[in-house]
Formats: structure tokens, C-alpha cells, sequence
């Protein structure tokens, strides 16, 4: 990390205090993103992390990987001295590593509220909501098809909560907008009622170049190109396939020196061994080529070392979620990226549950819990997943929030200093009294514990009188009052006007498409 | 750890494996106990350990405990040159950890079917389930007074599963038993309904005697005085105050060469500092005098360093459970007591809340993990918790022990050798093929992954079909059908008829209290 990072750091964790002192809680308590005051978890040692760097390498070499529908990217591989045959690419040990050494180990993304801006890297730990859902659901009207309402509901969601450091991306598919044009309406809702940094569109390349257009005239033509205002995010198509579709996209981000996230897409037994130790030598293989392509493309282009492990049912085939496996592969992903000094997307908060239920935050916790001990420094799908990353849940999405909030008090980890030893307040108290009032505690209760704005604490009369309400339930009512006092964020209205005309013409230029 | 724990361990890892292979299901394996395959979570440095431990000290020497009811104990402290002043009881920096030196890194607790013997200490985990609430609670029936049926039963479920190594102790509070007699139906419940190890009373010296002698009756006297084969789990009043019933008892227990679980109860603001590092300080204290108690009434006797951190509302002053903050101030507890070289009990699966809903998975999930990440070698509350300790729930039970189950995979780690790295299976599988029947996965898919019997991991219209059923209406069934197709380990005809003996012959003794 550079001395301007550092700083940056610190200064964060200045004003991170300041203003709780200033609200006096540790409720809501807005920080661009979080710097960790706990180790990461490695839980693999040196000779296990070098097989499976082998292993990476011998898939690499023996099997290779394919890049179709992307001449481009083949002549890049072919000038960088892989071996190129047809649409297969092989690689000699240590090559890849050798060409990802361009890639920054931290860099900011702007957003277009400076105080907003993400540091992604290092010991910095970024949230966005979950992302790709074609359907989304609420206790009152269940399951359904997502749409551009939906769409922005979530942004505003995201927005009015402090938990959040990013905007995400696709948070679910606005299905009735035409498959072709959607992505304008997406980056658009993400400027217009966001003012934070946000993902746009992959799915295609000319659909990547409007998104980088889209932010050229946000942020200015001079600073979009000098700076990363905007990331993608692209899957591999595991087992060992990058697709044109996605490496066009990624090279267009990268050659406009903007962001982009690779990630791997390993359902344990479908698209990768069952075995863990075999997943993660692929997503190894799969990732450190994706990114080596953005260096090739552009040296420096800010990459994140994606992954996403996950497991399947013995019994149906069916894929799981918030299952301990991938909780624990995580973990040795981690630890591989940041021997590769990249910074690293991990996991998320996922679950198979249909419903807001003990299910799903029992996934949810242990899958979120491993981003975080793993080390990842933008955790996408922080919140809002059901149904195995099939719909995007309204209640959720509250519970998700909550938790990501706690998260930040968990990440602080024990502060060791006098006033916080209490040395003093032992003399003061003394064996058998209790601390309600004495100084320390009265300096300190404020601010001194997470202050969860949905779980009930109360006794179990008083929670009785109150109606019995599960957090389902009060998670229900909590994201329609949010919605309803949603303010949008200020946007100069030139530029706002510049969105909506290149929006227009670009609507205007094709015919629509649905499928 | 000495090398017959050591042959222990790899011979405990073989049958594990081996009866993974014999039934060809990661569902339902039961294992003694679990001998962790990742490392624990150290999140401090040692600097600010240092600082802890010194501020322990501080207290020690400056504020002192009190040891109140209990000349005895007093009497001991003097003869190893503490300072006694009536109750009160200072010792010098480094006292303790020098008594403490005779306490065994790890032992072995003898269940009545030496199978599940359990070893406590080094890299082992112990689940128990949850332990002393007055309230049971279950969705048919809400909330109603614990009765010798309801603890009957919960010792009937967790037998029943094979995600618990051990049987508790006081799982609910039997209110329909006069509080004086209690002690012998709950001890004669574990004994006849489960044939794993358990802990007896605590209440009072004599009831402590009665649970030796009981398991005096159950071993053979012989056996009994030899070995570890009951435990207590006893509790400092805190702040810094050790009852005479507690230290009696546990004197008791450490007389007859008895296991002792010593645990402090700080609600962080109440029973301690509201600063995480001083509760930290203050536990330490609490809990090493304890320990070096045991070691005075017997050097060697087994004694487990215990800790339980909370937090409360800010708002309220209500105890808060399952929060970030004593998450986090477990893991460095969990140093704290291996620094000591002693074996650890630590957290559990708490939470506030009054359903077996999402906040109580969600804190559930956390206060579990970290219990697991700190190193914990004995995890009482593993099981059943909800109302903030007040309430022990049939469906939270049960969804608790599929935790349980997942957390036996997640301490296994990533396993690597050339067979789960499948080196074959990518020349065998290729880019953009799938892994569905390759070789490496029919080896494999049977036992791969953990298998949650909870987790509904159906497609949506699947699950819609069966009748869009939440997780606590699945456990609901679940405990039921538990229980009815319960089956008693089978116990000697003569013990059990010497234990009903013992029991009938020591109630006949004194008039019932029932407060």
C-alpha cells in the first residue's frame, strides 16, 4: 500500500469517530468503507498453498483454458508467448503470475459524491447488494419477475442505508425493460438515485462501452479517463471457458483504465470437481488468466481477483448455498490472492431459503462471515439473496443491511488502551457492584456495542404486548418506511439532462430486444 | 498434548473417515468429538495480549476477588500466600499462573458407553446443548415453565442426534421437581436416557456430592475415583465475587478428581466494563482464580478455563446476545486461556430472539462461529437457545443441531492431496464440458458435501408444491418424529435399579423446597 493510502486510512478512522462521537451511536454511522482492525483467517498452511498453486499451474499448462468468439483476445495470448491453438490457450508455469505484476494492489473507484469514493485493496472491506436476480419477492406479493421499479427500489434501499459502501450492479434483471436496453436504464437509476460508485453493464460489448460513455459524462470525459469511475463484473464460463461476450467487455473497461471484477462460477460437481482443494486450483487457473487479459490489454487496469465457490446436493443435484465448504474454500482463495498482491471479491451472503427465515440467515451468516475472514475488499451480493441467487428479497435485503451494519463493529476487533482496559473502573466499582453508573460506562454506553436496528432485544412480555412480530416481519415494515422517506441525492442538472438525452438516442438507435 | 492424545486423535481421524465410507453419507455420522482440521482465529497481537494480561494483574493484585461463604477457601488462598482480608483476596502478579501449571492441558470425560468418551482440550470440540433456562418453548404451545418431561426430551433429541458429543447438564430447568431434589431426576435422566458423558449439579455442595455418588453408582467406585466422569459448570458471580456455593461445589467436584467448567457471566456495562478489552481483563481474572482454586483443593484435577461476554442495549439496558462485539472478544479469550495451556469453553449459540426466526439464526450463526473460531474445546449452549437464555425452544433445537452437523464439515478444512486436487479429472473433463459423471465425481459426490437435513435446497416451484414450508415449521416436525422413534441405549439392569435406590433414598431425606 502507498503512503497516500495509508494516510487515507488513517484519516478515515479519525473521521469514523468523530462522527459517532458527533451522533452518539453506532447506529448509522456512514463510513465509505471499512478498514479492518482484524487479521484476515488463513486457515491453509505454506506447503497445501503451494500444491494448489501447482495444481493451477498444471491445469494451466496441461489442459489450458479456451477463449472463444474473441480473435483480440488470442492474438494478446499469442503475443504474450502462450501457447494458442484454435481457440485453446496454454500456459507455461509462472507466466501469468509474471503478467498480473502490472495490476495496482489497491486503487480507488470515484464515486460521484467524493466523500463516497471506495479504496478497494489492502485491508479495505467494501459492500454492495447482491446482484443478477431475474425475480424478486416481498412478504405481501411473493414471487414475481423484477422489474425498473424493483430495480430502483433497491438502489434507494441501498442508498438510505449507512451499510453500504457501493451501489452493485444488476441488484436484479428489470425484466420489462428489452434485454438490448436495459443497461442504460440501470447505470441511469444507479447515478440519478445513488450517489455512490456502482458496476455497469457486461453482457455485452458495445452495452460495456455505453457504460463507460454513461460515466465520461457523469464524471467528465478528462477525469473518467485519468481515474476508475466505474467496474464490471465478469463471470467466467467455468469449467475453464472465457467467453467473447466476456472478455470483449472486460477489455473494453480495462482499455478505458476502469475496474473490472473476474469471478469464476464453480457449482462443485457441475462446473468443477466436487472436491475443494480441485475447485479452487480451477478458480485459481480460471481468475489469474481473466486478469493476466486485463493486463495485457492495459498494464496497471485495476482487476479484483474474483471467486465463487459453491456446492450441490448429494440427493437432487440441486446447487446449495451457505453451505460450509465453499464457507471454508473461501478462506484459501483469500490467502491465494493476496499472494498474487491483488485485491479479492469473495462469497457473499447466500442461501437456497424461499423465505426470510432462520434458513436463510443461518446460510446467509456463515457464507457473509467467510467474505469477511477471508479477506475480501468488495463483498457483491452483501444483501438481499433468496432462493439460491434466483430473487432478490425486500425483507432480506433489511435483515442482510442489519447484518452488514454489525459487520462493521465486528471488523473494528478489540481496541486495547487504558480507557478501554477500564483500569480505572475496577477501583471505582469494586467485587459484587455492578457498572450501570459508573464513570466509565457513563462515558462509554453510547457508543460502546452494535445497536441493530431490527433484531428485538426486549423481554419476551414486552415483545408479547408488542405483537410477536418475527424479523420477517418487522424487516417488512422497515423497508416500506425506508422507501417512502427516501430522498434522492442532489444531481447538477445539465448533466442530469446530457443521461437522459444519450439514454434516449441510444434507445432510439436499435430495435428492442426481448430474449 | 501427550502421545497416547496424540494416537488418540489420529485413530478417532480413521474412523471418522472410515465410517464416512461405511454408510456413504455425510449425514448422520456421529463422532466422539471433533478434532479440528483448520486453526483457530487469533485475533490479537501480542502486544496488546501483554496489555490484558497486565490489566488482569492489575485487578488481581490491586482490586482483588471476593470469596465470600466459604472458609475453606480462604484458608487454602492463605496457605499459598495470597492476601486474605476478611472475604477479600489480592494476589501477586503471577500467582495464579504459576498454580495453574498442574492443571492438565487435556482430558478425557468417561461416557457410560466408552465410545464417546470425549477428549477435552488441545484441537478438540465438544458440542453440548444449551444449559439452565426456566422456559421451554415450542410452536404448538409458545412459552410455558420447563417440566422433567421437557428436559427428558431435550436429552431424548440430542441423543438422537449425532451432531452432540455430550449430554449438558441442566438443559431446562425441571420447575414441576422441588428445586432441592431436582438435581437427582435431571442426573438419572442423563444416565437412563443417553449414553454419552454429562455434567451434574452445581447448586449446592451436597448436590454435588449426590452427582459424584451417582456416578459412583454408574462406573463403579473403583473406576469413578480414578477417571474423569462427571463434570460441573460453575459460575462466578461477576464482578469479581465467587460464592461459597459455587466454589464449594466446585472444590466438590475438584476433591473427587472431577472435571470443573469455570465460567465468568459479564453482560458488558453490568457484571463488567462496557469496553470489550477490560470485560476481557476482568474474565481472565475471574476465571484464573478459579482455575488455581481447583488446583489448591487437588493439583491435577481437570478444570476447563470458561467464558461467557455479552453486551447490552443501548437503549434498553436489556442483555444483547449473538452481537459483534463478544464474537470478536471471544477469539481473544480463546488466546488468552492457551496461553494458560488450559482447555477452553467459550461462547455458544445465543440470541434475544422469541422465534426460531432469521435474527435468531442470524445471531445464532455468529455466536456459534465464534465459538468455533476461538479455539473453544468445550461449546456448552451449542443447542436450543432463544429469549436471551431464558427459554430453551424445540424447533430452535433442532435447527441448531444441523449447525452442529454443518460445523463438523466446516472444522475439517480444506483436505489437500492429489485425489481431492482431481489433477486427473481436468484432462478428463476439458473446458466447457461438465463434471456431472466424470470419475472424479462419482468417487466422490456421496460424500463430498455436508448435508443439512433442514435446508430445503429444492427449486422454488418444488418447494411451493410441498407447501412453501419455513424452517422452523420443518424442525417442528422434525423434533416430533425425533422423539417418537427414540429408542433408550440400553443400561445395566442392577445400576439402574442401585441408581432409582439412591434417588428414592436421598429425596425420603429432606422435606421439598421449591425455591
Amino acid at each position: 500500500m502507498n503512503e497516500s493510502a495509508r494516510g487515507r486510512r488513517r484519516s478515515g478512522g479519525r473521521d469514523m469517530r468523530r462522527s459517532e462521537r458527533g451522533t452518539g451511536a453506532t447506529r448509522g454511522v456512514h463510513v465509505p468503507y471499512i478498514t479492518r482492525g482484524i487479521p484476515t483467517y488463513d486457515v491453509m498452511g505454506e506447503e497445501n498453498l503451494l500444491k494448489i498453486e501447482a495444481a493451477a499451474d498444471r491445469i494451466l499448462a496441461e489442459t489450458g483454458l479456451e477463449f472463444r468468439d474473441d480473435p483480440e483476445a488470442l492474438d494478446l495470448w499469442r503475443r504474450a508467448g502462450a501457447k494458442v491453438e484454435g481457440v485453446s490457450v496454454k500456459f507455461e508455469p509462472g507466466m501469468l503470475r509474471e503478467i498480473v505484476r502490472t495490476a495496482p494492489a489497491e486503487f480507488t473507484q470515484h464515486a460521484r459524491n467524493p466523500a463516497n469514493n471506495v479504496q478497494i485493496g489492502g485491508r479495505n472491506v467494501v459492500f454492495a447488494p447482491a446482484y443478477g436476480s431475474p425475480f424478486v419477492m416481498d412478504l405481501d406479493r411473493g414471487r414475481r419477475f423484477g422489474t425498473i421499479e424493483d430495480f430502483t427500489s433497491f438502489i434507494k434501499l441501498a442508498q438510505s442505508s449507512p451499510w453500504f459502501h457501493h451501489s452493485g450492479g444488476t441488484i436484479c434483471e428489470p425484466t420489462d425493460v428489452p434485454v438490448n436496453k436495459r443497461h442504460l436504464d440501470m447505470v441511469y437509476a444507479h447515478i440519478k438515485y445513488s450517489d455512490r460508485a456502482f458496476l455497469g453493464s457486461v453482457t455485452a460489448a458495445e452495452r460495456a462501452a455505453d457504460s463507460v460513455e454513461m460515466v465520461r459524462i457523469l464524471f467528465g470525459a478528462d477525469m473518467a479517463d485519468r481515474n476508475c469511475v466505474i467496474m464490471g463484473n465478469f463471470n467466467v464460463n467455468s469449467p475453464l471457458v472465457w467467453d467473447g461476450t466476456m472478455t470483449r467487455g472486460m477489455r473494453e473497461y480495462a482499455r478505458a483504465g476502469q475496474g473490472t471484477i473476474l469471478v469464476p462460477f464453480i457449482l462443485g460437481g457441475a462446473m468443477g470437481p466436487v472436491t475443494s482443494a480441485g475447485a479452487i486450483a480451477q478458480a485459481l487457473a480460471e481468475t489469474l488468466a481473466g486478469c493476466a487479459l486485463t493486463q495485457l490489454e492495459r498494464p496497471g487496469a485495476p482487476v479484483v481477483f474474483g471467486n465463487f465457490l459453491s456446492s450441490m446436493s448429494l440427493r437432487s443435484g440441486s446447487p446449495t448455498f451457505g453451505t460450509p465448504e465453499p464457507a471454508i474454500g473461501s478462506m484459501v482463495i483469500g490467502q491465494l490472492a493476496r499472494r498474487l498482491n491483488l485485491p479479492l471479491r469473495c462469497a457473499g451472503n447466500f442461501t437456497t431459503s424461499k423465505l426470510p427465515d432462520a434458513q436463510a440467515m443461518m446460510e446467509g451468516t456463515m457464507s457473509m462471515l467467510s467474505a469477511i475472514h477471508c479477506g475480501a475488499n468488495y463483498i457483491l451480493h452483501s444483501a438481499g439473496f433468496l432462493d439460491g441467487l434466483l430473487s432478490m428479497s425486500y425483507e432480506k435485503f433489511m435483515l442482510d443491511a442489519d447484518l452488514c451494519g454489525a459487520l462493521h463493529s465486528y471488523l473494528k476487533g478489540v481496541q486495547v488502551d487504558d480507557d478501554q482496559l477500564a483500569v480505572d473502573a475496577f477501583a471505582e466499582v469494586g467485587p459484587g457492584n455492578h457498572f450501570f453508573g459508573c464513570t466509565h460506562t457513563m462515558g462509554h454506553y453510547e457508543t460502546a456495542f452494535w445497536d441493530s436496528e431490527l433484531s428485538d432485544n426486549e423481554p419476551f412480555e414486552k415483545w408479547e404486548a408488542a405483537g410477536s412480530e418475527d424479523a420477517a416481519s418487522r424487516a417488512n415494515k422497515l423497508w416500506k418506511r425506508r422507501l417512502a422517506e427516501y430522498e434522492a441525492p442532489a444531481l447538477d442538472e445539465g448533466v442530469d439532462e446530457a443521461l437522459r438525452d444519450f439514454v434516449a438516442r441510444r434507445k432510439a438507435e436499435v430495435a428492442d430486444m426481448w430474449y
